[in-house]
């Protein structure tokens, strides 16, 4: 267990490590970051035994925290349809702004460990749970179709994010996300 | 211009060097693609002068148009519901086979450059096109519900397509693929 003030210490070294990293890219350096953030090298060792790959782990955790972070507060309130059109345009935005790659995935696929595809499957089932959330309030007003499967919807909604911030990055073209996402909601509506 | 026989060999080089990285990723060294394709160092810089991120550009240009190419004759033959079924399920089986990943989108992030990104961009145009000639001859039998619009339907499928493969990738959950797809062309049954 990490003191309180070790916490503070672990959490300071990572934001900064994952401020250069959305900077700089993954060739940042540990002495980089140690500069950034004002750590001795016996300090970024006893926080991260196996140095980069351990630290670069972290770093994951905290940008797939983010991505959910980013989508709220409309992320865990989708309890009318005007707010999960709230929700859409916010990740339109969130996915605009990232055009030059999502930082997560640039981690994960440099990192390829096990612990690091834990990361990306726990975040998708946590906001694919949000997803289910929402559709339930949806449907206890009464407002979907008759026969909605929750777990689906939630699904086709999730795969029509990943694909459309993935094409987008890949074309530089908005229309896969927009349009992919705009007609996976409609399956929520009366 | 290249002559025939000029034109053969660069051929048979790109087809190495997309074995070999398939094979092995993107450490492959040209010494290793000029062993396993029996080319000489001029001869390969004579059909690839920038070397290797030259042939690395015709190898991304060689797996683009296998992506299309290992889902025919299905995609060019999208006429009845009955071949959109079967060809959903030959995408599925081929993302299924490419669990570590596909080939071509390791070369690109790799590469990174206009001309790859040309590539990708011309690939999703391709099939694109690919869907919305299915979806006319669809529409053309009355199959599809009034008022489809071919474009976004298609642009629909396309993203299902590519986050469902992504989800797969990242996580391992077939899911994803399989609900969204199915779901996406769903929209085109009367």
């Amino acid at each position: 267990m990490l003191t309180a003030k070790g916490a503070a210490t672990r959490e300071r070294i990572v934001l900064g490590a994952a401020e250069l990293i959305r900077g700089r890219g993954l060739s940042v350096g540990l002495d980089d970051i140690r500069g950034a953030t004002s750590t001795s090298k016996s300090q970024l060792f006893h926080y991260f035994p196996d140095g980069k790959a351990d630290l670069l782990l972290a770093v994951a955790r905290h940008e797939a925290a983010r991505v959910l972070g980013d989508q709220q507060p409309h992320l865990a309130d989708l309890t009318t349809w005007e707010k999960w059109l709230a929700w859409r345009d916010r990740v339109i935005e969130i996915y605009d702004g990232q055009r030059a790659g999502c930082p997560l995935s640039a981690l994960v696929s440099q990192l390829a460990t096990p612990g690091a595809r834990e990361i990306i499957t726990e975040l998708y089932e946590q906001w694919h749970r949000h997803l289910v959330t929402g559709i339930d309030a949806l449907k206890a007003n009464g407002a979907t179709p008759a026969g909605l499967d929750e777990n689906r919807a939630a699904t086709t909604i999730l795969t029509a994010v990943t694909g459309g911030a993935n094409l987008l990055q890949a074309t530089g073209d908005m229309t896969y996300l927009e349009t992919a996402l705009t007609d996976a909601l409609e399956s929520l509506r009366n």
